[in-house]
């Protein structure tokens, strides 16, 4: 696995129960799963050469994240390499532009959008979707809210043009909520859905999963998940995709983002349905059968946890533990700086109330933010 | 952690959530443990200066096998480690004849026994107990059915005395089934009990343990639950307590053998409770509030699989994960020997009939006994 976050350390923890070989290429023995990983490699994925050095005896290669240059993966894969997600499909997770072309052209359904050139053409698309606020994003290089821009005038529009990358302007949609649709997917086409859950993001950052999403309408939820599937279908994505929508106060759903990995959207599945996106992710990668994605508890809530005042755990976990004995606790092994993920906890049950309750308070306790 | 094998692989895993920094000492860097954790040092637990070396920068120890000499436990101690279980507490795992003692001490239902010291001493003792067969047991060194003779005459009884280990008799309890208590207990005190198991042996070693165990009064669940919790606080045990049970003819419970460590008689709480037996070790080694032990679901069941016929797992896999999304697989990473445990199953459900035909398919399909 390509990248050392949280992603491929979870990833590692669900394949030794397969006696998975889990290698890593990782850029600094801190990474997150560099501290968990017995073969790791510390170099830059950035690096052709290095890429080639890690992958020899891989029998597959996957990603912790999407920023492996798209020309390196099909290098890798004229080595005779398998890359899953390959390239051609990774790179509508890398580059917005290109997305958003594909997705029109199969007909799934988007904010209105189109790449700008300047200041001056964001304002006129502005004007083409009925006026500013819009959404400006670079087509790369972008997670977290980073890379997103909320653009009021055309006088505010001129910060996403710095970097040089090309611009794709978007309508604001009028979305009551945000949902995504994860679903995993095999390169002998077998794919398994997730059910369709409810995302609460917190200054552009994940801060709560529900799952199922709460009152949504089943045959939105099959659409949703129909879509997923059609989407993963069509670009031949291998392993993990997160499809993060929005529902429409308008009662439509429309494509945000795509994401080629697990997902954070995702981690609810952990302890909340029979088979975790990590261990779907490794068995897609490996071309197994998919294991069943349906949920062990009527009501599975994830909360992040940021980093706040505690340097270490230990004195939090102690409250967090004794207080709900079902907790279950996700942390990432990273050095806490306020604001970064740390970690995430999970929590199920019948009572959606309660169940969010728990994972709120402990995702608050564990950040600092309450002290009781 | 002081071992290399799947238990030190399995908690390895389980501490992964917890931000856990695992250190192994393992025999070599092909053990289960070693092939999946980062920070490994590889030496023989038998030697005092490598066990200190190992030790230092560790906050706490503990075990993957009952093997490390009770002296260097101290000598650890002694340094200021923290040692979980502690000597005192372990040396009942690690003797037969201390631990028939101290049980003997504290009233815990034992079968009749004695140390013998030689084959007309273990004649003598089948007489005081009703004649032949009796059991004898080397008080050390023992585990899955070694370090075990049934012995059915005087001319029987010489081979357990070669060792030059004393030897423990005792009578063969007519049993109807095995059973055990699992339970965790934790520095301060804190302990929680898994419902009683059922487990089934083939040839001596542990094929099929079943959660919970069928048809089992409850008053005598309790009494087995109780009797667990009363050891761990007698013998002041931290961590996993695994106590085997004889169900005996008359509806008596009797211990059998006694593991401080998790225990293969609760790895089907991977899956089927809402904290396994691996997380709640690490927290009371670590002393942290315990977890939940109740079950996710009415029955789980849990079957070994052994080393047979397939050099790797691939092909196997591909029938037993398209056959029942919801297996767990749990391998352990090691050479397939016939014979040898490389890895178990896990299934769940309501229906225990169905449970327990999956586990039993998959364990067998994975050891190449069946091939459909």
């Amino acid at each position: 696995m390509v990248g050392g976050g949280q992603l491929a350390r979870m990833t590692h923890e669900a394949g030794i129960p397969l006696g998975l070989k889990f290698k890593l290429l990782s850029d600094t023995p801190q990474d997150s799963a560099a501290q968990v990983v017995s073969e790791v490699v510390i170099g830059d994925y950035r690096d052709l050469d290095t890429l080639r050095a890690f992958a020899q005896g891989c029998d597959v290669i996957t990603f912790d994240h999407e920023h492996v240059p798209t020309e390196h993966l099909r290098a890798l894969e004229a080595d005779g390499i398998p890359v899953r997600p390959g390239p051609d499909a990774l790179v509508h997770a890398q580059d917005k532009g290109v997305m958003r072309a594909k997705l029109t052209e199969i007909g799934a359904p988007c904010p209105r959008h189109r790449i700008v050139s300047d200041p001056a053409d964001a304002a006129a698309f502005a004007r083409e979707v009925g006026g500013f606020p819009v959404i400006l994003k670079t087509v790369r290089g972008g997670y977290d809210g980073k890379g997103v821009w909320v653009v009021r005038s055309e006088a505010d529009a001129a910060d996403p043009f710095r970097a040089g990358v090309p611009v794709l302007a978007e309508e604001k949609v009028d979305f009551v909520r945000e949902l995504a649709a994860n679903i995993v997917r095999s390169p002998h086409g077998q794919a398994v859905a997730y059910p369709v859950v409810e995302s609460i993001q917190v200054d552009g950052v994940c801060d709560t999963v529900i799952a199922p999403a709460p009152e949504l309408a089943e045959e939105l939820a099959g659409e949703a998940q129909q879509l997923a599937l059609r989407i993963a279908a069509e670009l031949d994505v291998v392993g993990h995709l997160a499809v993060e929508l929005f529902e429409t106060r308008d009662g439509r759903i429309l494509v945000n983002e795509l994401a080629m990995r697990p997902h954070n959207s995702g981690h609810w599945t952990q302890d909340g349905a029979i088979t975790s996106q990590f261990a779907n992710h490794v068995r897609a990668v490996l071309d197994l059968p998919l294991g069943d994605p349906r949920p062990r508890a009527p009501w599975t809530v994830m909360c992040n946890v940021l980093g706040g005042d505690y340097p270490d755990m230990y004195q939090a976990y102690l409250h967090c533990m004794a207080r709900d004995p079902q907790l279950k606790i996700h942390m990432y092994g990273k050095d806490v700086k306020p604001g970064r993920k740390v970690g995430h906890v999970n929590t199920y049950g019948d009572d959606l109330a309660d169940v969010r309750e728990r994972a709120r308070h402990a995702a608050d306790y564990l950040r600092g933010t309450i002290t009781e």
